[in-house]
């Protein structure tokens, strides 16, 4: 886990005039045991969409996902506008 | 999906002392498609564990689970107390 997280950050810096403007991680810790088998997740931040495109397509993202994405065993990936209900 | 929002407005709004901070929502606008057939997601904030575990045991939560989850083709849930990565 380390390795992938500092494999991450590498890549965060590595892109000039980020596009993404937060970064999140965590390992489930849910007492409701519907994690279906899910141990990790990222959730990164966004102005606009354009922000999420100029990131997927970016030279170092293609190359951090052809090293990532073959070490999961499954993978969810979910951009979302989000709504927000105020409380 | 109107009436499933509506049904989370009404269970948050019932919950007095609501241990939730935060509530936001959204579908799917990845153009990764790695989104697995997954279609919504929902995520709220809680500022403790035990927070948390107020919210899943309160009785207006279980009932709101017994409605919603059986209508739900496929579902995770995952908790995580995020670690924040300054950009």
């Amino acid at each position: 886990m380390k390795l992938r997280n500092s494999s991450r950050v590498m890549l965060i810096s590595s892109i000039s005039s980020n596009p993404m403007k937060a970064f999140e991680w965590g390992t489930d810790v849910s007492i409701e045991n519907m994690h279906q088998g899910f141990t990790h997740i990222f959730e990164s931040t966004f102005e606009s969409t354009e922000g999420v495109a100029e990131y997927i397509s970016h030279p170092a993202h293609v190359d951090f996902g052809g090293l990532f994405l073959p070490a999961l065993e499954k993978v969810v990936v979910f951009d979302y506008k989000p709504t927000v209900f105020r409380l």
